[in-house]
C-alpha cells in the first residue's frame, strides 16, 4: 500500500509502497479515505517534540483519520456494532486501558499512550490497524473530507471549550475570546457559541481572511491584533462591548505573545484554556493571576467521549468547515505550505 | 396607592387603597409597572403552603415584579448604579445576608427569607419597597410585560436547567425532556436549547396548544402524553429518536404522575430537576433510581446571579414570550382562570 | 471444583462439584480465597430483583471476591502487571467497554453489565474467570477476609460518600448522618470521617450493638432511633449538636421509613445519597425537597477507580472491619441468619 | 488610640496616636486584641504591590485581625447575632456587595475591594471599624494569638487546598506536595491531611527547622530541596514513595524556581494551586502543561465561607499553630526579621 513516512527528522516524507499491516484479534483494519494535515505534523518533522519524546523512525504521519472498515479482528465485541464497509473516524490517543487516566476514559493522556501518526502507523497510508475501542461509526452521509479534521482540529478546541464550560466560565453574561483562527480556531468559534449558553464570542487574530471566517462562523466580534498592544486591544474591547476584559480565553495558538495577550485581557476569576503548540513557553506575571484567582487549563486533543459528542454535532449539521483537499502525492507540498502559514482552514489529504 | 391583598385564605383578593410604603435607608421604592401572575398565587390563596408556613394576613400578592425606581434610600451604595427613573426587575428571595446560603448568593433559600408577594409587600400594588441588593437595572428598550414573568416563570426553569447542565447531563448527544408546558415550560424549552450545547429537546404535555408553543420555541420533538402509559410513550420515543429514554428531565409540573412518568423515562445516570408544585408527593420505586444512579435535583426559583443571566439573554433578544396582559381590576378573574388551567403562557397585570 | 449455586428461586443453594471454568484470552482465572456474603444474596434468592431482571438459573452466588491468580489469558496486557500467585480483589460490574458509561469508567452501570455472583460465575466457588481489567492487585500482607467485603460492603458507601463530597456537602462545619449501621454502615461511618474534611458524623440506627460499632469506628454522635418520631429525633439532635438538621445523609438502609426519616432531617440545600436496598419505595413530600433545593443521589456499588481508592486506604491501614468468617459448608446457614438480621458486621466465607 | 502607620513607602512604620475611628450604621467597632504579621506587610512597605495598586499613605498595616466587639452600628441586622464583648475574627476582602463576585460570596476579589491593613484602617491599631458582614463570632475559649493568623496564614492555604480538592486532585491514592513551609505552609500541611481524604502529604522546603514542623504537623514525608535539582528530587521521591511525581501541588512560596520545581514534579492531569507571592513571575514550558492536561489555580486569601470553615476546624481543636507573640512597640523589629526570613511560623502582635 502507499504510505508517507518520515525516515529522517527534518527531511521530506518518503512516499513509498509498504505491506498492508496485519491486525491483532482486537483490532480493526481501516481503509483510509481522508486524513487531515496538522501543524503538529510539521512540528514532528521539524523536531519540536524530540526533547519530550524522541520517536524512532520510520514514522507514518497523519493523525486525522477517517475511512472504511476493511477487516475486523476475531474478538472485537459485538457490542461495538462494527461491520465491514462501515464508515468510521479514528479516536486518537490509544491507551493501555489500565492506568488511572484510561480508567476514566482519558486514554489520550495515558503514560503508555500510542498516537496514530506519531509512530509506525498513521493516516497518510492506505490502511491502518486500529484497536476497536477507538473507532466511532459515522453516518455514510457525512463526507470524509469534513470528518477527517473533526478528529483533531475539530476535536481539540471542543475539549478545551468543555473545560471552560465545566469550570463555570460560560453563560449569557460572559465574553469568550478565541485566540488564533487557524485550523482549530474556526471550530473553536463555533463551539464557543454552541457551548456558550448565550456567551458572546470575540475572535482575536492577525489575519483579516481568518477573522472573516471567524465572523462567518458566528463570532459576535472580531479584533485584528496585528501591531497592537494589549492596552490598545483593551481599549478596542471597551468600545466594542463596554468592558476591557473577557471572562474566558480559548487559546488556539500557544505562541508566547498570544498567551501573554490572552492573560492580560482575562477578567477576575477568569478561565484560560490552551490547546495550541506554536511556542513552548509561558512567561507571565504571577501576582495578577493569583490575586485575581485565574485558572489555566491545559487541554490536549480529546478522548472517545469528546469525539462522540463532536460526531453528534456533525450528525446534526451543526459544524461548518473550511477545508481544502489535496492528493497523496502533494503531501510534501502541503507540509511546506503549512510551515509558512499559507493555509486557511484545514488541508485534508484524500485518497 | 392601589393594592390587591388577601385578607382571608380561600377568599378573593381585596382591591383597595392603602398608603404608599416607606423605605429603609438601604431600600429603593419601585413603582410597579407590571406584575405576572403565577400558579403559586392561586396556591397561596387556596392554602397549599399553609402546612409549611402559615403566613399572616393581609398579604399583598404578586411576585413577578418590574417597574421604575421612584426613590432611593440614603445608604444605597453608589456601586449599585441605581438612579431614579431607572427600569428594574425585582429579584425574589430576600435573605438575611448572614446565613450560609446568603453568603454564597442563594438568598432565596435563606432560612429567614422574605419573598415579595408572600407577605406585607407584593407586586399587585402600585409601589413596593425593595432592598437595593435585589434590584437589577434593565434596558428601557425591554417591555415591562415581558420583563415581569422573567422574574419567576422565566427564571425558575433557568435555574433548573443550569442544575442539569452543571451536573453534566446536557451535551450534543443527549436528549432533554421538558415535562409540562405551562407558564414555565415555554421558557424551559428555550433554555434547554440555549444551555443544551446541542442537546435535542422533547416536550411532553397534555395540551396540543401548549405543545404547539413548545415546538415554536424550539423543541425538536413534542409528545402528547394524554391517555398514554409510560410504556406507550417509551415506544413513541423509540420511533421519534431511536431510543426509549432521555438523559435529563426538567419537570415544570410536579404532579405525582408527571414525576413518575419523567422518572420512568430517565436513562442510566440520568438527571431529573423539578421546579413544579402542582402536587406535593413524590412516590417512585427505589431500586431503579439507585441501581441506575439517577439524581434528583430540587430547584427553587432563582437568585440574583440567575436573574442577571436571564436578563443578559433578554438583552440579546434570545427569549420569546407568550404573554397575555390584563388590568389591575381583573386580578380576581385571572386568578380564577389560572386555577382551572385556562391560561396559555403567562398572564401579566399591567398598571 | 466446589460451587454453591441457586437452581431455583426461593430455595437453598446447592453445594456441588462442577468443572473449573475455562478462561478467554483476555481473562484471568482467580482461585477464590474468601467471599463476603451480602444482603443482596438473600434478596437474589428471595426474588427481590426478578421484576427488574429475571436472571436464569443456575446462578453461582457471591460477589465480594478476593483470591489468588491461578492462570492468565494470552492477551492480557503486560501493563496490567499481573502474575500468577498475585493476590487480587475483583471489581464488580463488568461492562461491555463500549457504552457511554464504560467509556468513563462506570462499567458497573453499563446496560450490558455482567455482575459476578448474579449469573453463571460467582465467588461462592473455588475458581472464577475474571476479565483482566477488573482485577486489582493487592499487597499480600492484607488478609483475604478483610479484602473480600471491601469489594461491596466497603466499596458501596465509599462511592456514596464521594458523591456527597463532590456535591460540596462535606466540610468542617457540616453534619453528616449515616442511616443504618449494618454491613455497609460500619464502613460508611469511617469514610464519612476520612472524606468529611472535618465534618462531624452522626450514626442513626435501631440496634445498640451496631451503634456501639459506629461509635468505635469514629462516629462523633450516635442516635438510637427505635420507637422515635422524626420530631423526637430532631429534638435529640438539637441537644447533641445545637441544631435539628443535618447537611448530608448517607442512607445505607433504603427502607421506606429510613428514607423518610433521613429526608425529614435534611437541611436546606442538603444532599442525600442512598445505597441501601432494604425496601423498594421512596415516598416523600415534594414541596420541602423542591423549595429547600435538596438533591437525592442514587449510588450503586462502585467502579474500578473507587475500588482502587478503597484499596489505597486499606494499604494505609485506615479501614477497620467487623468480620465473622465461616466455611463453605455453612453458606445456607449464614444466608438464613442474614435474612433475619442476625449478623453484626460482615460475614465472610473462607475456603 | 495607638496605631502603626506607613507614611512613606520603604520607611519604618510610625507608631503614633490617632483618634479612635467612627463607625457607619452598618459597621462594628472592634477592639483589636491580636494581629498577625505577614510577608505581605513587608512587601507592602517594600513596594511590591505598587505597580498594581499605588495605595495612598498613610496606611495602617495589619490584616490578620481578631478582637472584641466594642460598639455596634444602628442597622446591623439582629440575624448577625453580634453583641458587645463578643470575640470575633475579621474576614478580609470587603467587597461592594454588588459585583458578580460579591454576589456569590467572593468579596475578596471584588473589583472595588477594600482590604483592611492595605488602606486607612488596619489591625496594627487599637480599634478598627468593620462592616458587620465581615465579622465571624468565635468561642471565647480560643486564644487571640492563634485566631489572628487564621485570618490569612491559616485561611489562604485552606482556600487553595479546597480548590485542589474540588478539582478532584485529592484522594486515598494521591500524593500532595506542599511547597514552602513558612507562615502558610505549616497550615497547608495540616489542611492537606484534613481535606486529603487519605492522600499522603509531602513537604518540600529548604529549612530543616521548618521541615521538622511540617513533619510534626502531619506531613507523611519531607524533602529538603536545598541545592538539589528537580531530577534529584524526583529520584528522592521515587525512593520515598515509589514514584517520581505528585498529583497535586500547593505552592505556598511563589518564587520562580519553586513554581518551576512544583510544575516539573506534577503528574499527568495534576493540579497546581498557588498562594505565595515571594516572586512575581511564572516562567515554565508550555508543551508538558498542555499535553499532560495540567491545571493551575490561582488562589487568593479567602472569603467568609472559607473563614467560617477554618473557624469550625479551630473550634474542633483540629489546627496546630507555631506562633511567636510580640508587643506593639516591636512592630518594626519584627518587620525586619520577617524580611530576612528570620521567623519560624507566625509572628503575632498582641496588645
Amino acid at each position: 500500500m502507499k504510505a508517507a513516512r518520515m525516515h529522517e527528522y527534518g527531511k521530506p516524507l518518503v512516499l513509498e509502497d509498504i505491506p498492508v499491516p496485519d491486525i491483532r484479534e482486537d483490532e480493526v483494519l481501516v481503509e483510509v479515505k481522508a486524513c487531515g494535515m496538522c501543524r503538529s505534523d510539521v512540528q514532528l518533522i521539524d523536531g519540536y517534540f524530540r526533547k519530550y519524546a524522541d520517536i524512532p523512525t520510520p514514522i507514518t504521519l497523519g493523525h486525522e483519520i477517517t475511512g472504511v472498515i476493511s477487516k475486523i479482528g476475531r474478538i472485537v465485541p459485538a457490542a461495538a456494532g462494527l461491520e465491514e464497509s462501515d464508515h468510521v473516524v479514528v479516536a486518537p490517543g490509544w491507551g493501555d486501558g489500565i492506568c488511572r487516566h484510561c480508567q476514566i476514559g482519558n486514554t489520550h493522556i495515558c503514560p503508555n499512550v500510542r498516537w496514530p501518526g506519531f509512530g509506525p502507523v498513521g493516516g497518510f497510508a492506505e490502511f491502518i490497524p486500529v484497536p476497536a475501542r477507538y473507532l466511532i461509526k459515522v453516518d455514510k452521509r457525512l463526507s470524509f473530507e469534513t470528518l477527517a479534521p473533526l478528529t483533531d482540529a475539530g476535536l481539540t478546541p471542543y475539549r478545551g471549550l468543555k473545560k471552560l464550560r465545566d469550570a463555570g466560565a460560560l453563560g449569557p453574561d460572559r465574553l469568550v475570546g478565541v485566540f488564533g483562527v487557524g485550523g482549530l480556531g474556526g471550530y473553536a468559534v463555533q463551539y464557543a457559541k454552541i457551548l456558550g449558553a448565550g456567551a458572546r464570542v470575540i475572535a482575536f487574530a492577525r489575519n483579516p481572511e481568518k477573522l472573516a471566517i471567524a465572523r462567518e462562523y458566528g463570532a459576535d466580534y472580531i479584533v485584528d491584533i496585528k501591531g497592537k498592544s494589549s492596552a490598545d486591544i483593551g481599549r478596542e474591547l471597551q468600545q466594542l462591548v463596554g468592558r476591557n476584559d473577557i471572562d474566558a480565553a480559548m487559546d488556539c495558538a500557544g505562541a508566547p505573545e498570544m498567551v501573554q495577550l490572552a492573560m492580560s485581557l482575562l477578567s477576575i476569576s477568569g478561565h484560560y484554556a490552551d490547546v495550541g503548540l506554536v511556542g513552548d513557553r509561558i512567561d507571565i506575571p504571577l501576582f495578577p493571576r493569583v490575586s485575581r484567582e485565574q485558572t489555566l487549563h491545559g487541554s490536549f486533543w480529546g478522548n472517545n467521549t469528546d469525539l462522540g459528542e463532536v460526531m453528534a454535532l456533525a450528525a446534526q449539521d451543526k459544524i461548518r468547515h473550511t477545508v481544502k483537499t489535496f492528493g497523496f502525492e502533494e503531501l510534501n507540498d502541503y507540509i511546506n505550505r503549512l510551515r509558512v502559514g499559507d493555509v486557511v482552514g484545514r488541508a485534508v489529504m484524500k485518497f
